[in-house]
């Protein structure tokens, strides 16, 4: 079964029935010495304290995790990918399962990426035009997609996440500026194509800029977007593409602190490390993403206040020591030793990875919530300052 | 480290810190017109009402779950292997970490298997005595391990479980009368060494009677157990070995209703689908344990009042159900639909086997809890009647 668009339509709330406040963004306190700011993003399932992690649910789901536990570990919102869910189980079975909310038992908000990530990741399968992309979906049946900016903006409707992101093209790194230039340029006229062709009353759109280390590019691209439509709120894509992170600091931080409009949210798309996280809040970044907690979790990694602790290692083998004394996941609150911990990753079992995860997860959140009590109470630098002097800035 | 035998026994319970009703079975129901009956078997860690099904966590996991997640389904005690904990991570690393409960953290009664049913799967890398075993745990670093009974309880003592199972030979299905003979007379050997070498007051050591599908063999096991010791309760071993059911219940039922103690709660070993869990209890069985509902959970199928649900099938894609409406498990009552779930599965998502292990493991305690009601109000017969002419007992 298809869904026509009226039916999709008909399910929509209309825009008398949604808050005043939806997608406003309020800023509740902007720290005196750096450019951090607390603010609140307001959607039909809730608010959005920034600044804020977002545990990634690829699949419509927080890989090993059920979203009962996920939301006893504080997330107030999570991401899932278009890309993927557009695949599988389609964009048409999550509109008839009544949404991606329903689908996956997640009633806060929801934000979906912008596919173009996982897209320009087909390289050698893909083609690109004015138009739209082609690809070959070779993780999944080898079919051959098309993507149109509106293809995009239809199936993020279907799924009807909170929010959602424009289709853009994100380059990697090295590339020469004339690359990253004709990227700006087709994200640019996508971002305005999306602007034009999104409807739903219920979910934002955000424009996402490009441009790369070029601090002309950056401003090229936020001023395009700036023009053609007024969106909630902003991406900022194509870093952590393989720089090294000065030099993404170097445009990031002009960036965000001065040009980047101050009354929307400014969301860092697919950077997770506890240190990035603090030192982009100072800019002034307000929300992130990463697979990085869960991904490490399966991997038998821990965050911890000592550094990251990789569980496989023997020198856990016999210690009785909960992973971090700090914190209050789950694991640690449970007493779940790292010797325990140690014999479930060696072993192979799901339990291993399902304790580091919730502990990754809690661990960002819990941070975050740190976060926004420093900047609150307008001493961000000093907090700043401590987590650079702390072991746990040694997080690579 | 490994601790002295001395070091450890000074951990323990002393005889007179331990409740009067330890390991006392007290039958509460008698069903007038089948063999079944209610009980509650007291133990150091809490009281194990039977009929009861015990969840298998192999490794001092169940596989997926949190302990928490465990005990909300309503597991009243679960099972853990004593070869795969001797293997990995080894008996004395669990004594170091105060004994397998505190361990895994699960505070509720644990049974440990005999060990038996794997080392005699290492057919072909094994030598019997009647000394011990010796085998090749060749699913780990292949070293050879030898075995007596006194080892085995030396292992069992210090992994600290509240009830263990003495050394056992388990002969597979068919074999001929003469090595299931000889089977018997090492078993019941085993058995009473096993008898002697135990002290550990705060756990229960069970005898188990072995015999395949010989009533005389089943006997002789039994009056050997009776005569070498006050056992607690007994297994029931070499059942489910490959014989079909019928040719299982030729024996087993006599066995149980007519020839085993009552005073002492029979535990029939490694059977666990719904239908032969409740037509056991009719003759008078008590406790049962078995991977099945978790493995098969992790290979995608559900147990349900319809019978199995494989949700691989692509007739459950649309299927906005649930698992099955009369279910109050986390996975029913959640809302999760059997359309997201076969997503989860056909994507490999961890989600999908948490999922569904937490529904079979739920499907089956429930049960027996409609079990242990019928009982207590003496319409067992009717329950079993009624279980008989229902779709649910379309379960293989
Ligand atoms: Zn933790
Ligand atoms: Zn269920």
């Amino acid at each position: 079964m298809t869904l026509s668009d009226d039916s999709l339509r008909a399910a929509w709330p209309q825009p008398g029935e949604l808050p005043d406040n939806l997608f406003h963004f309020d800023i509740t306190a902007q720290d005196p010495k750096t450019h951090a700011r607390c603010g609140v993003f307001h959607t039909a399932h809730g608010d959005v304290p920034t600044p804020i992690f977002m545990p990634v649910g690829t699949k419509a789901t927080v890989k090993g995790l059920m979203p009962s536990q996920v939301a006893d570990l504080g997330a107030k919102i999570i991401l899932n990918n278009t890309y993927h869910l557009a695949m599988r189980p389609g964009a048409d079975l999550v509109a008839e399962m009544g949404g991606v909310h329903k689908f996956m038992r997640w009633n806060g908000p929801i934000l979906t990426d912008s596919g173009g990530f996982q897209v320009f990741s087909h390289n050698e399968f893909m083609k690109l035009t004015n138009e739209g992309v082609s690809f070959r979906a070779i993780e999944y049946d080898g079919a051959r997609i098309r993507w149109t900016p509106e293809d995009n903006m239809a199936i993020a409707e279907k799924l009807g996440s909170d929010i959602c992101m424009q289709l853009d093209q994100c380059p990697g790194y090295p590339a020469t500026k004339a690359y990253v230039a004709r990227a700006v340029e087709l994200s640019s006229m996508w971002g305005e194509r999306c602007w034009n062709a999104h409807t739903r009353p219920d979910q934002a759109l955000f424009g996402i800029v490009q441009g790369g280390m070029h601090m002309d590019l950056r401003l090229r691209s936020l001023a395009h977007l700036e023009e053609c439509g007024d969106f909630p709120g902003y991406g900022i894509g194509g870093y952590s593409v393989g720089e090294d992170h000065e030099t993404m600091y170097e445009t990031l931080e002009p960036l965000v602190a001065e040009h980047m409009p101050k009354n929307k949210p400014r969301y860092l798309m697919g950077v997770g490390n506890p240190t990035t996280l603090v030192r982009a809040v100072a800019s002034g970044v307000d929300m992130f993403d990463c697979v990085l907690p869960t991904r490490t979790a399966r991997m038998g990694t821990a965050f911890s206040s000592e550094g990251r602790l990789n569980l496989k290692n023997a020198r856990f083998k016999h210690d009785q020591r909960v992973l971090d004394e700090h914190c209050d996941c789950p694991a640690c609150a449970g007493g779940f030793t790292r010797a325990y911990i140690h014999h479930l990753v060696r072993q192979g079992e799901m339990l291993g990875g399902i304790l580091l995860s919730q502990h990754n997860i809690r661990y960002l959140l819990a941070l975050m919530e740190r976060v926004r009590a420093a900047i609150a109470q307008g001493r961000y630098e000093q907090f700043y300052r401590d987590w650079m002097d702390s072991p746990a800035a040694n997080d690579f």
